[in-house]
């Protein structure tokens, strides 16, 4: 079954259209996943991987998707890059699809590097190539480099059944500066001319629910831009940050869905993974710590999915 | 001594505005670099640690700095990204500048992490910060994400003595598209809009020689855009990719400096890296390996110079 069919799948198992976030900051981090860890780049990245297995136990019947940020890692250098490894291989264990969240853009040879790596294989020594070491289902790319630098990564996905989510529309408030710049290609923004290349290469597989695994990054703080990408990619997932920590409400991300209450998935980071700072201090236990990611994304199931059901109705879930 | 005046210092002592870019592939290493190691992602990290070293060994009473793109190293996980740090310190201990080559591009928190990753520091679970595990000097940094996502890259630059350069221009063909779109910004392009970004925050801190570590990325195979954005960014230090394997020829950089001969670093990977293959086989020896790289950036080193001489004949060096 094609990559984009198994997290359809899964969202409509769960009923549930979400990501969570794996954005772990250490001064954030309870106590109790720091006991015995050296205070050294190794402890950071160990106390990273524990903290992580307690959300992923939380979430993973709850959500089809996590998305660790590679910045967060990257900070603890190749220890951390380790434990976003362990991230995500623990993830999957778990059910759970992974988006690495890295927003990779560059050219020629250089683009099919990180695309391999974490959507590929790579080349070894002797004998064949191995499966690239992230192990990720979906990674995140930015268009700054143009259409050319995207080919690589486009490829790839297609190669392996694997998938991208390309930077369209971000959900900070000066993003519109550089994205709806107004390009030479029939005076289209950046954002729809980009959206224009994303929509022509889900075009090229779609699987049985009709959508692509070849997707796009809007943000849910545009809701207007939102709607009008929406069409100009009917048959691309969307992911969609913005909401919860960064401000958007449950109705402002409906218009990145298609009717079916399909097509997009919404990111939440801070307000699942450090949800026990409302309750708690960083002394709190393990239970209470994974008794709140648990509450905060059933909270935010809820919430979406019932937004969801009201603005469609007819949605097939 | 500020970073731009120690940069620059030592580009006048070898009058050689150059970089070279540490771009390993695997396939391309001759023999002698691969001996006894495993054929796994941490023989394959081994292998290009003993690859690097050699090029570092050779290079390094010739030019200024290197360039170690990432993508290169996170092909092989956590052991590419330690093969990576390791590189940075050896090149370091050598008296080289490195530049890390990531474009990274993110917002708030994530933007943050980064920088403090390459530029600046860390926390760990507890006492102070350490220092960032990568050692760079300077980062790529790519703006899609608008002006607010390159402060925290600006800012930790400008704290620890670092630098930034920034994309403007890439090099590639379809690069246009994006960069020259016109911005809402007195219907700038995203390049010249971008370039009086960085001209602003270059001008917060200019060493000796009137130049900031606050720069731009402007390829040589844009020529014409060069000489424009050398107006708009005069103090800015310019990172010029695109010669040698990419096609640019010595000509075609001198727009990127100043009459001064300065403000410019020349990059070149393959054409140096790789200039073995030109005259043997990847069974060739280390010394013939050494010596075909020292040949390289000597002639490349002689090309810029004697370019930048009869163009600009009062340059400082």
């Amino acid at each position: 079954m094609l990559l984009s069919d198994r997290v359809i799948k899964r969202i409509i198992e769960l009923k549930s259209p979400i990501v969570v976030g794996l954005d772990p900051v250490i001064g954030r981090i309870p106590s109790v996943f720091k006991a015995g860890v050296a205070d050294t780049f190794e402890g950071a990245a160990d106390c990273i991987v524990a903290f992580n297995r307690a959300i992923i136990d939380a979430v993973c019947d709850y959500v089809p998707a996590v998305k660790p940020q590679l910045a967060f890692y990257e900070l603890y250098g190749f220890a951390g890059v380790r434990a976003f490894e362990m991230t995500a291989a623990y993830a999957k264990s778990k059910g759970l699809f992974v988006i690495a969240d890295g927003k990779k853009n560059d050219i020629g040879n250089v683009a099919s590097a990180y695309a391999s790596a974490f959507l590929g294989e790579v080349p070894l020594l002797g004998g064949g190539p191995a499966p690239g070491p992230f192990g990720a289902d979906f990674l995140t790319v930015s268009p700054f480099l143009g259409t050319e630098s995207l080919t690589p990564f486009f490829e790839t996905a297609l190669n392996f059944d694997k998938g991208v989510f390309v930077l369209v529309r971000t959900s900070n408030a000066g993003s519109g500066t550089m994205q709806e710049a107004v390009t030479g290609e029939d005076n289209n923004s950046v954002s729809d001319y980009i959206a224009g290349v994303i929509n022509e290469q889900s075009m090229r597989v779609k699987g049985e629910y009709g959508y692509s695994s070849i997707g796009a990054v809007v943000g849910a703080t545009y809701p207007k831009a939102a709607a009008e990408l929406r069409k100009r990619m009917p048959a691309s997932l969307i992911l969609v940050p913005g909401y919860g920590a960064q401000g958007a409400s449950a109705a402002e991300i409906l218009p990145n869905f298609n009717p079916d209450g399909l097509g997009a998935v919404v990111n939440a980071s801070r307000s699942v993974i450090f949800a026990y700072e409302s309750e708690f201090s960083t002394a709190c236990s393990l239970a209470e710590f994974s008794a709140s990611v648990e509450k905060a994304v059933q909270l935010m199931q809820r919430e979406i999915y019932s937004a969801l059901k009201s603005e469609y109705p007819k949605m097939i879930y």
